[in-house]
């Protein structure tokens, strides 16, 4: 704890000052500068996305603009666990860059541009290969809430098959708008999308949210295949109204997870 | 070790003055001073439990007050892995907090209050969603003694289906005195009991006993599930007498894990 | 991250100046000198492998000389954890090192001079016991890719069983030109050949490249090992075009990976 | 590594002084003075275990005395993970301690005394309840090498049950020599010999083999059993020869990992 303390106010100051000078580079492209608290929000989500096993070299997690609806804030091309407030850039729903210099773009972005543009009330978005999660999207068994920290998962987790939509010889990335917006239709009322031989792609109401479930869905996915093998297949779930209720009480309480994870996530190295 | 020794060394020396003052603007509240060395044991508990990961986030250790049968002392509302002796507030056994200032209480304090109420010889409780453990909950096998280390689950592990005591559409968090005693009332002579769907409660006569046991049940959990598919449900687990007797033996050398976790678990961060 | 800049900064000048005296004297016995920045790789692909649980003492990885196709580099015998820019030596296509001084060999450089004589192609070598692959070398299941990150398994897996070659009772180390060549007969157009009983061999055209496989060889066979329970044997595996697709795009990503691995490879210890 | 080359250096100088100190008091009882490097490396070998997560809180490693084989060396009661050369004590074969002075010794010493009286060939043990073996001592699946690392397993794996030699209701430990002397009669030619509900005990020609034997018998055992899953029983394991000549090799090889290990574990902390 001790230690981390001064890595953890530098850095605060750090991400404060950056987010700063990219609300005002910015400030003039878009209809209202950048918290700079939403950029900090972003850039300790990639941290602990990273720390927590969710993401590795590859995966990405983004915001939609507080002060403009139709931007949302991702990093460049990089590896989430080395992503500062510097790296994090401005795009449009077209996936388009407001600003691009010379940054290369992930290739990915249309998955974030086609569901904030298809859901309104979505406000931050991860895309992963959360391990944990790959062999139920490559399988006929759901992955159901097995307890409350994953109640979200209630609403249902669809499998996104790319095949349908980009038919038998892609290479599985979502790299064009028609491919995100295949993808967004997938979405719906729910949490999590898997997607075939590829990863997740989960969606909340804010970066908090999103880290939470994210985080959960690898959880509940390996406990889930755990408890599948000692239940024989019988296992008993949350039922629709436990999922529901949870979520809401879940929903109060995300700061407590999110103050230990950003804690340890920016101590690390 | 080394490099743990300062940082321990500066720990101790907090935490005893955290607690001295602690016990000083308590005292007039409680019929005794709490003891220094029990509030820096629960300190040192919370820290262990998220060391060795039996909780994250979320989950909670509480000790009986040990001049007041009547109390017993919990941390305010946060992740265990943060706590400091300063967090640490006194309850009565109707769950009501005696000095509560501004600070918010875990919904789920009254698994404390309601077992310290039933359980007179229980003097410390951990709370936790021990992830091994969770597909032992949700499922019928039967979480048993694999070896010595957990014998104490020997005198039997009930599930807590919270749904014969709070209807179908909970939450599922113990948020109530009457959900509170309905677990209670399964403990029994229990060491362990499972909450489906959602985590367990362990009980003990110390705070190093309970801490032991919190431990000792996720890795029993994990390694018996192993075991189950090893053998193909066919385990030689302890019978009723070793397990009896082995956890005599286990009572007596609790401070050897104990100094193990806790150099651990402090020199963290 | 912080932390690890000048830790970072200090290996880089060091290994910068070993190579460069590596460089030097070995250029008078080779076509031309070995570029410093392929020993600096060498050394980061030593230590990702160690710290991404791919090797523990045991394994080795060789790059094939930059200036002189007839000679490749390889660390001296030891763990690949503890290897620095001093350690690597330079061996020509029959094994034999040019300048061995004192220094002990690793008894399986053939896997290394077999494998490149035979391919011109392959510019790197990983040999290691990747733990998760162990099963799959020693059991019919095959090793498929699970998900895009492994798409390079898409091009078969073949098993290397050293009874064939060497009968049944060898100690299971490729330890002469005559046994490398048998197992080297096995690679083909694969990336990965698992080798019975023992571990893998896995090939590519670059350091980063041969890095990222081993890597994602590894999480594969983990993840698959889960799907196949979890889907009783059915499991939607990518397809070859699909395999090949995401192999291309992969190949233009690997410098992502490469960063984060490496700055948390030198960071450590 | 840069860092942990002072903490090592100081941790050599301390280990070597502390058992000069330790030669010198103990020489009077016994034949001859003990190496110092021989506690050096028996403390190494506590904190390896321990760090390699063979041991916890829990288990325990010994040498022979090399100046008398009727002595051997081992720690007080006390965590492995914390031993240093000073708490390494001096043992008969009968389990006396010759200089106990207030210090609380291992219970279950008595399987080191026992075992070095059968058999004047092992010079070093480990008694440990390393995780993934205790499943392969409740049930019948034999424990087999599943590779080379292993091989040391080809000389079987006895069950120990110690109903058959204490009754069904004893504690579970090997706590008087009646005890000590069944168990090393399952030794044999046995490298290892599991014990059901409890562990193993693992014997060896010196603490690096010793060491290395513990080590990859956990790995063996986590191994095996998810080859076992996979192959659905049928698992190619090294035969006879294989496992014989691969022992053979393996014991040229023992200095290699013991670098890293004690690199790794001397670091910590």
């Amino acid at each position: 704890m001790r230690k981390s303390v001064p890595l953890l106010g530098t850095f605060l100051l750090a991400a404060a000052a950056a987010a700063l000078e990219f609300a005002e580079s910015a400030s003039s492209k878009t209809r209202g500068p950048v918290d700079p608290g939403l950029v900090d929000d972003l850039v300790a989500a990639n941290r602990i996305l990273d720390a927590q096993g969710v993401v590795d070299g590859f995966g990405h997690v983004s915001a939609r603009h507080d002060g403009d609806p139709n931007r949302f804030l991702l990093a460049r091309s990089m590896a989430p666990g080395l992503v500062t407030a510097g790296d994090i850039m401005e795009f449009d729903l077209d996936g388009d860059a407001l600003d691009p210099r010379d940054r290369s773009l992930y290739v990915e972005r249309f998955i974030h541009s086609e569901i904030y543009k298809a859901y309104p009330e979505i406000k931050a978005i991860v895309h992963s290969h959360s391990p944990s999660i790959i062999p139920f999207g490559t399988t006929t068994a759901p992955l159901r809430p097995i307890y409350h920290m994953s109640s979200f998962l209630g609403a249902g987790v669809p499998i996104f098959e790319i095949r349908e939509a980009g038919g038998p010889a892609t290479d599985m990335l979502i790299r064009n708008p028609e491919l995100g917006a295949a993808l967004a239709r997938k979405v719906g009322n729910s949490a999590v999308v898997l997607m075939r031989g590829h990863g997740d792609v989960v969606v909340g109401q804010s970066i908090q949210q999103v880290v939470f479930r994210a985080i959960y869905t690898e959880i509940n996915a390996r406990l889930e295949a755990e408890a599948l093998r000692l239940g024989e297949g019988e296992v008993n779930f949350l039922n629709a109204e436990e999922a529901a209720s949870a979520t809401a009480t879940n929903n109060a309480a995300l700061g407590r997870t999110w103050e230990l994870w950003k804690r340890q996530a920016l101590s690390r190295r």
